[in-house]
This record gives structure tokens, sequence and C-alpha cells, in this order.
């Protein structure tokens, strides 16, 4: 495969901003940080080389603007975020920062204007790392900033406040929950984003469209039996929680994979009283739900809470389920994916259609405006991770889908 | 039932040295305290009143001795220890020492004297509570103290060594580590101890012989999967390190009923990276396996590391199995066993025989001579804590039954 220079430039630049981390030895970008700062600097320089006119928003977002062929244009959004987790990879975010930059430097170089501006956006935080509050840049835009967050402080004790003054921001809070456009202004918004799993590479695909971000519960089960001696008490006189515990690990494997798409995750287990000697009496289970149906994910919150009550009843076991937080799918728009599913089949792939079970500043756009996403593979479906990795030819694919899209777009 | 006044007695005195801690809200008594010095000297004061010389040894056990009705007789040794747990129940240990004394207070008081002598001992520590290392008492008695022990230091930096001499013993390694008397000296060890699990009250029964103090294995188990986000890899795809310690929890329970007296308990669970939005990568789970025949334990142990192993191999997650500790089985002596058998059908009960899964000083004392145990039914099973309960009815027959075996004993 040959390929344009961009992608390369794409790879290389994803390496520079790498480079910009709070702390020496790992990459870790928080909220308005010094290292936010450089990455901003730097973007800056690469937005204006694409022709575009650049500046940081209140809150701390990047937004580099192509104008359209004609005025009154309406406005394409494209875009991710440019923060990081903490010991992360270099593609979470900034890749598909690039990819929209490189895309329209190609433009650029061509002198060819579309019949909608663009806006390419680097946000300011979607990790949530500094403030525990994820998605402020993405919320600033649409107008769904939680004011109160302001208060939240750093483990310094900075206040979001103080913090987004300091970067240079405006911490107004009217201003910071007024949506940045009106709804009738734009076209979309449209995110490349690492798949950070394993489908597309167990497809052997470089690319897919995503076609929902999943809806989330999150929940804790905790089973109370009875603690007593491990050596005393004979295995048909116990109440162990653990057994009941685990049980209930296995029946939401077994629950998850009786509904196609959905993912349950039992990630945290906190045993009582956790002596190696004593009969557990009590256990705590995280569970996590997601599907891109939230009909499916209901049915299936029901079925594994009765599964855990049944598990519980039969041991003489207590089962208390408690609901933590859920929040609904976010569809994107049918008729982008089909326009992403166009742009791969005309440069010669296979559609894959997958939903997106991380989170992503597109639900947030969602609010403003129709979304839609193009995932790109990464290595072993690793991310939040050193390890992250994608290939340049991967990011070629990517893209020239995108500029397909934006073609596609044009035409209609 | 009508009961001698004694039986009441061994409650009040319970009562008493339950009120004898370092905490002053909870039962808590530590090796060479000064609650211990406390209850040294009440315990000195009951076994004087039975008629015993008294003395405190050089690691601060307390020996009353009840001489035989002829001199040269050989010496059988009654007792248990005196020390706690940490909120500690009344009757874990103490409970023998008072029944003990109030067999020799009976004999006593008819001004009997048994073809044998009789020393009571209150054991300075069994439960290994201020320096990590159990039955420093009994094994100064039985001569296999070891001496590297004296350099332990608790939780104030206090050595062994001080804390014994501060008591008002003699730590002198060359005759902690001498055993008290010589094995032909000695009858036997018989130590009359709560039960410290539910199978007498299941049973309806208020005392049982114990056939054997069973072995034990502590093993660790590592099942190595890999992490992955909750959202993004499909269930197909995961080797979810927790699911296998789930199946393997349950492999232990139905192992473990596959050997009748066996008992095996997954204690401990510890899940990295322990998010709730993370597929566990690891699982690290505590084992403990008890049984009272050495060839059942480790067959049954082979069995769940072959069980580990194959749970492993089908997901594509690796099982490391780790002995940490193991001890065989102390078998009671059985002509002593049925000894106590034949006292307790006198006295008009059915005969219960049990192993005990929880450690003694009779294990350490058969080192020195044969033992013999009688478990007296608590309620609950419940043991190591406050809520520890036993009646006066049953500690009535449990001094009936010891009176009955010093008899029987008499007669051989």
């Amino acid at each position: 495969m040959t390929f344009d220079v961009s992608a390369r430039t794409v790879m290389e630049r994803c390496d520079i901003l790498g480079s910009y981390s709070e702390e020496p030895d790992r990459l870790t970008r928080p909220f308005a940080s010094q290292a936010m700062r450089q990455v901003n600097e730097a973007v800056a320089s690469w937005m204006h080389a694409a022709g575009m006119t650049v500046q940081q928003d209140k809150v701390g977002n990047l937004i580099g603007r192509y104008e359209a062929s004609q005025a009154g244009a309406k406005t394409l959004l494209l875009g991710s975020h440019l923060d990081t987790v903490r010991d992360a990879g270099k593609y979470d975010g900034p890749l598909g920062v690039m990819i929209a930059i490189a895309c329209v430097e190609r433009l650029y170089a061509q002198r060819e204007r579309l019949p909608f501006a663009i806006e390419a956006l680097g946000f300011a935080d979607e990790e949530g790392l500094r403030y525990h509050s994820a998605y402020i840049g993405s919320r600033a835009v649409a107008g769904t900033f939680d004011p109160e967050a302001l208060h939240l402080t750093d483990s310094d004790g900075i206040t979001m406040a103080e913090a987004i003054h300091t970067f240079g921001g405006d911490p107004d809070p009217r201003a910071l929950q007024t949506a940045r456009w009106h709804r009738d202004e734009l076209l979309a918004y449209c995110e490349v984003h690492i798949e950070q799993g394993p489908v597309l590479e167990a497809s052997n695909l470089p690319v897919a469209v995503v076609s929902a971000i999943a809806g989330q519960n999150r929940i804790t089960i905790r089973f109370r039996g009875e603690a007593g001696h491990a050596g005393t008490v004979p295995m048909s006189l116990r109440h162990d929680a653990l057994c009941a515990g685990a049980e209930f690990v296995l029946a939401v494997e077994t629950g998850a994979r009786g509904f196609p798409g959905l993912v349950a995750t039992v990630g945290q287990v906190s045993v009582q009283p956790g002596a190696s000697n004593v009969i557990p009496g009590q256990v705590t289970l995280s569970l996590d739900v997601r599907h891109q149906d939230d009909t499916v994910r209901e049915q299936a919150n029901r079925q594994l809470e009765e599964r855990a009550r049944e598990i519980g009843a039969a041991r003489h076991v207590s089962a208390d389920w408690q609901m933590l937080q859920g929040h609904c799918a976010v569809p994107c728009a049918p008729h982008l994916a089909e326009l992403l599913s166009q742009a791969i089949e005309e440069i010669g792939y296979p559609t894959l259609s997958l939903s997106s079970g991380a989170g992503h500043d597109a639900a947030t756009m969602s609010e403003l405006t129709d979304i839609a996403m193009l995932f790109v593979r990464c290595r072993g479906g690793i991310s939040h991770n050193p390890a992250e990795s994608v290939t340049v030819e991967d990011v070629e694919v990517a893209i020239q889908v995108l500029e397909r899209f934006l073609l596609l777009l044009s035409k209609e």
C-alpha cells in the first residue's frame, strides 16, 4: 500500500504530543496543565499550517476553523480530546484531532473549499483525570457544563475555576453553560478514535463505523452469609458469601453471552472478614453492564438481579442489589453512519458496524448535533496503557475514509 | 437437670477472667500482659482452694499440682490456655482450665487422691496475638519452643525475651527448649475446649470426643488472564481471571463435599487491577484445606490443584498453585478417646466423635505424651467473638465426663 505523507505526519504528531506530560517517565496530561498548554501550542501551529484560523475557548478547548466555499454555510465539527489518563498511550484522543487536521490540510493543499465550514476541535478534557469530572471540554461546547464543577478541587487543592483562569480561559458559569453553536448552524459532529477494543483486530479490518455509544449501568451487589471458622464449620452447615458471589460472577458471564452485543463485568470484589482461615461472611461485587440498545440492557439487568436473588436464596445468603448509576445509549445518526460505510466501501474495505462500549466526546456532542464516529484498529485492543499502538497504514485508511466522508457530505 | 455448684462456679470464674483485659471495652488478653498477671493470680487462688500447689513456670504458664495417692506415681496433665484473641469470648481456653480445676476441687472436697498426680496447666499463650507465634506456652512445656522467637518484637518493639522477663519468667533459651517432663513420667494430656463450630449444636449434644486435630494446608492460587476495558472487549474475546477464580471457588466447595469430613475455604480474594470498569487481569485466592486424615487431605489437594489447572486451561488463563504451609493431623490416643466415650455414655449421652478443625495446645502436647480432647457445645458455633456462649448445663456435663474419665483412668 502506498500512502500520502499525511499518515506519517499524523503518526509523528502523535509522537510529539506524547512527549508533553506532567510526569517525567510516562504520559500523564491532565486538564489545564502545563503539558496541555504545550499541546495546544503545537496543535495550534499545525492548524495554522492547515489553513485554519485558531482560537482557544473559555474552558481551554482548541478550535481551528476552515471556512466554507460560501458565506452562511453550516459547520461540520470534527475532533476528539487532547488530555490523557495517567500512564497513557499516545493515540486515545489525539489521533482523532490529528486525522481531522490532516484532512483539512489535504483540502488546503489543493486550495479546495467545501460547501460547509469545518471546525477541528481539540477538547481540553475528556478523561476527567484532574477533577474526576469527565467531558469538561465537550460539555462546555455543547452547553451542558455543570457550573458546580467549577468548585471541584484537584489533589493540590486548586479549584477548577482557578485552573481554567490560570490556563488563560474564563470560568464564567453562564458562558460555560451556553452552547457554542445553535443546532441549525451545525451539520454534524464526527469523531475518529481508536477502538480501545479487540474486535477490529479479530476481524482483520482497519476501521469500523460506530452504530451507537452504549448505555451503561454501574451496580453494587452485596451477598451477606455467615462468617465462621474455616476449620470447624462443616461444608454442609456453611453460608459462604463468597460461594454465592462466585456463582453470581459466572451467572454474569453466562447471562451476558445470552444477549448479543452485551458486555457485563465484575471488576471489583471485596471479601469480609477477608482472612484465609475465616469463611467469608460478606462479599461485595461491582457490576458494569453495557449495550447499545437500552431495552436489552434493562432486560439483562433484570435477569441478573433475579439470578442474584435466586443464588442467594438457595444458599440462605441475602443478596442486595444497588443501582449506582446508569445512562442511556447514544445512537449515531443513521444517515451519517451510512455515509461513513459508503466511504469505507469506496476505498475498498468491507464495512463493520460496532457499538462503542467506551464513552466518548461524541456522546456529549449528541446534545448539540447529529454525531458520527469512526473507529481505528489498535493493537491487541489495548488502550489506557503506554502499549497503545496503531499502524500508519490504518491511519492512512482512516484519513481516506474521513476525506471521502467529507466529499459525500458535500454532495448531499 | 440438677447439678453440683461447681458448674456455676466455673461459669462465674470464666466471667471474672473475662473482665481482665488490656482493652477497656472488649476482651483482649495477650501473652505476658498485665491482664495475664491478674488472671494468673486469680487462677492460682482457685488452684490453691482446690488443694493444689501452684507455680508459674519460666515462660509464664501457671501450673497447679494435686498429688497422687502414692509417691512415684505418674502425672496426668489437664489444661488449656488463658490468653485470648483480640475482642474475644470468655470461654475459648479458660473454660478448659476452669473445668480441670473444678474436677480437682471435687476430689479435694471428698479428700480423694487418685493413683496418679494431676497437674492443671494454664498456658500463657496459645493464640499468638502479641508475637504472631502461637503455642508459646505449650511449646515451652513440650520442649519444642523455638529460641529464635525470643527475638520477636511486639507492636511496641518489646522483645519476647523482655516480655517474659518482665512477667517474672526466665527467657533462658536452653530451659525453654527442655521439656518439663520425661514422657514416662506422664500418663496423658487431656484438654476440654469449646467446639468453636456448630456440629454439637446441630446434633443437639452437650459434648463430643475429639478423634484428631486436623492436618492443614494453606495455599495461594493465582489466575492470570488479560485485563481489558469493560466496555470494549466482547464477552467472547475475554480472558477474565475473576471468572476463572469464581469457577475455582465453586470447585473448592464441590470438591470438599466429595470428601467426608474435609473442609476447604477460600477466605481471601484479591483482584487486579480491581476497577469496576476493567476486566480482571489477575486474581489471587487463599485456600485453607483441613482433614483429620492426611492422605485424604493430600488427595483433595491434588484434585483441587488439577481443577485449578483445568479451569485455567479452558479459559487461556494461567493458574499458579503455591503451597504456603502444611502440617499433619495429630491423632488423639484411641484408648483415651475410648475412655472419654465410655464416660459420656455412663452419664447418659450418646457419643459423638469429631475431628478438630482448629489447632489446640493438645497438638503441641502430643510431642510429649498421649493426648485426649473433649469438646463442649457453644452457641451457634461462634468463637473468637464476644458472642461466644456456653450453657451451665453443658459445663456440668463436661465436668461429670472429665470426673468419670479420671475414675476410669484410675481403674486401668
